[in-house]
């Protein structure tokens, strides 16, 4: 298998001088499916310009709020933008459903919203903030939490909203190969989040800030896994597993097989690596990512932000969609090990 | 002088021996809202009577089979006695219906099993036991996870099964209180959990155990909070929030305000500061618990055996029901601080 720190040459390069100057307010990432060569280069260009949207949305925000705003405005334009596994890019369950996952945390109070299981929330993260903030909770699920959501004045839409020409495909594609191993036929492995047999570049999204005055946040949403059986919830929306961020340690979005980070609780891990073991954010993530039971084709991908700004941006799969903007606005955006 | 060290000497042995000879295989709690005085004696009794069938039943459990086993046992014991908040126990939320969370972790794979959301299936533990074992998922929630559950064969039940008459003057006491307070009105505070304002002895449970090959597990069954908002999930049903096991390090199983076990990844933090800084079993889950914020009446408390057997039984609450058994039958079981 192989075993990438993509950005960590150069991290250790211009790290010093580049974050106390102008250093990196914010991390996205969208999924550690990303595959170059299988996308092609009109939906790679697709991915890159939403990305970089995405990047200075998420920037502005932080310039006019904190790194909060930055996690929750990055992440509502990749949601909207259908090119990736998350909001209007859900894909469809086994039910022909799309149950839309996600997850918020502000490091500065460790304050935490998660939702799971909706299908009428326009954009999971603003719910997830709405929870956190009004709620007095911090996770919902079902249609109860969006009952709660449309209550509290979230934007609400149709479940046919999330119906794309894609999604719909990928459907009859995994249905189809249902069909086939159902038979007894060879047939294409589970795809969506990320692993094994993912289409080649939609994924969950993430992002994870830090702001001028040293807050932390982050934030993951996700479509889930085309065909998957319903009711199923992966890291996303788990708080410690998906998604963590603690001011003076580090922010966390995770992507990839979320059964896995669940049970190795990643996010959290990274934090607690960093905090009793004294490694870096990018030893901390490696370990983390290192420490997953192998599985073909890898198992995900992880940003970070560390309470310094460093930043650390790896995965174990082809490759995944990542990047990073400055504040004063430099963007980085990458898909392959490069 | 010589004499009181070798007296010293001679204990130490004999600690470590008696821990050699007759370990301590399983420890359970019934959640940290326990206080003998407002419960009286014959409640008292009947609490004391289940947790001693829930650990004879877990030790035998694990006599047969292995740590997992035991903790399966004694929390099905405690969600069928109606005696404390999980399975039949389960109190009502603000919709008049009784959604049950639990998971639990083998430390061992460390695979997991979670539920969330259900009104249907009779013991949320041996739920989420399928789940782990069968779905190739951790966590589904809601009917499309008693579906999945009905397909496997876990008992099913109607939601009136868990219709008690004392979740329902709970029920009745809360929407009164409730009424008061949106009348501007004095309002006792939300209830359940384990939390202030509780009801003297009903809580969350929770178990963790050890068996002779030194395999780990834990789990987390929960009926949430009288009135709360339907469709909020505690920490109950997350790994590394209410419930997490590691071989080599520890099992733990948390209760109280779940929401801010989740913000401070409560199960999965003991476990790190027993991996990363070297913290027993006890340092670690007492760190855990004084970390998080501070609030009136306390937030819950842990149970959790490490690798060597050590057990630690904390919280920061009036009292928890909390009990432990050795390998030979040896039975613990206290309420009170003391």
């Amino acid at each position: 298998m192989r075993y990438i720190v993509a950005f960590a040459a150069f991290l250790m390069v211009s790290t010093s001088a580049l974050a106390q100057d102008d250093p990196v307010v914010l991390v996205v990432h969208g999924g550690a499916g990303g595959n170059k060569k299988a996308m092609g280069p009109a939906v790679e260009k697709q991915c890159r310009d939403t990305m970089e949207r995405a990047l200075k949305a998420g920037r502005d925000a932080i310039d006019k709020g904190e790194s909060l705003d930055g996690v929750e405005a990055a992440i509502k334009v990749l949601e909207d933008s259908g090119h990736f596994n998350a909001g209007k890019g859900a894909v469809f369950n086994r039910d022909g459903r799309q149950e839309l996952n996600a997850s918020i945390m502000d490091g500065k109070t460790r304050k935490a919203g998660a939702i799971a299981g909706i299908c009428r929330v326009k954009n999971p993260i603003a719910a997830c903030r709405v929870i956190m903030e009004k709620s007095g909770h911090v996770f919902m699920i079902g249609e109860s939490a969006e009952r709660y959501c449309k209550d509290q004045g979230v934007e609400m839409v149709s479940p046919l909203y999330f119906w794309t020409d894609r999604a719909w495909k990928e459907l009859q594609s995994a249905n189809a190969g249902a069909k086939k191993k159902a038979a007894g036929l060879p047939s294409p492995p589970e795809r969506g989040a990320g692993g094994e047999g993912d289409p080649p570049h939609f994924g969950t999204v993430g992002a994870a800030a830090r702001d001028r005055k040293g807050n932390l946040a982050a934030g993951t949403s996700t479509g889930g896994i085309t065909y998957v059986r319903p009711g199923r919830v992966g890291d996303s929306p788990i708080i410690g597993a998906g998604t963590y961020a603690e001011n003076g340690v580090g922010a966390v979005s995770c992507t990839g097989k979320g059964e896995l980070f669940i049970r190795h609780t990643v996010a959290s891990d990274i934090a607690a690596r960093m905090k009793y073991a004294g490694d870096s954010v990018n030893l901390a993530a490696s370990k983390a990512l290192n420490g997953l039971p192998k599985n073909p084709g890898g198992a995900g991908g992880i940003i970070a932000i560390d309470s310094k700004g460093n930043v650390a941006t790896i995965f174990n799969t082809a490759g995944m969609f990542r990047g990073t903007i400055t504040q004063s606005g430099k963007i980085w955006i990458a898909i392959d090990p490069d």
